[in-house]
C-alpha cells in the first residue's frame, strides 16, 4: 500500500464548494481500482491549502487506472475549478507504521 | 484531534541510521501528553524526503508539551544528525475522514 499525498491550493472564496465537491467525488474513489482509503485535511497555518491523503494497493492504481479512467475527468470537474494553482502530487511508502 | 506533517530531508547515505532512530523514538512519542498515533512515509520520487507523520489530541499538546519537554531534546538527539536541512512542520485537521 502507498499513499498519494495532493497538495491543493484552494481560491479563499471557495473552500464551502470545494469541500463539497470532494464529498459528491467520494464515490468515484470508493469503486476506483485499488482504491484503499481516502481524507480531506486542511492546513492550520496556510489555512487555503489541503491534503487530500489517498490509499492505493499499488502506486499504477494512480498514475495509470485512475488517472486514465472517465472517472478522474469527473474528479477534475468537481474540483479542479477550485484550484488556485496547479496541485503538488507526490508519493509515499510506509516505513515505521509506529502506533 | 490534529495532524502533525513533518517533511524530513535525510542525507543519502543515512537512511538506515535514521530509520533506525525514529524506530528507537518510539517510546518518547508513544509517552508524550496528547500523543495519539505516529507513521513515518518515504517519498518515492522524493527517496531522501521523509512525512512523519503524528496525529495528536490538540494543536499545544505538539508545539507546548512536546516541543518544550525533555523528550523533544532526545528525539532531536536521535534523529537531527541525519538531517540534511532544516525540516518543514505544518498542522492540518481533518475536514472530510472519507473512508
Amino acid at each position: 500500500m502507498i499513499y498519494e499525498i495532493a497538495e491543493l491550493y484552494i481560491k479563499p472564496e471557495d473552500h464551502a464548494a470545494f469541500q463539497a465537491g470532494v464529498s459528491k467525488a467520494l464515490p468515484l474513489f470508493k469503486r476506483a481500482k485499488g482504491c484503499l482509503s481516502l481524507r480531506l485535511e486542511r492546513g492550520i497555518e496556510q489555512e487555503n491549502t489541503y491534503h487530500l491523503v489517498i490509499g492505493w494497493d499499488t502506486l499504477e492504481n494512480h498514475t495509470v487506472d485512475f488517472r486514465e479512467s472517465a472517472d478522474f475527468q469527473e474528479w477534475r470537474a468537481l474540483v479542479g475549478g477550485h484550484f488556485a494553482a496547479p496541485p503538488k502530487v507526490e508519493h509515499f511508502d510506509t516505513v515505521i507504521a509506529g502506533f
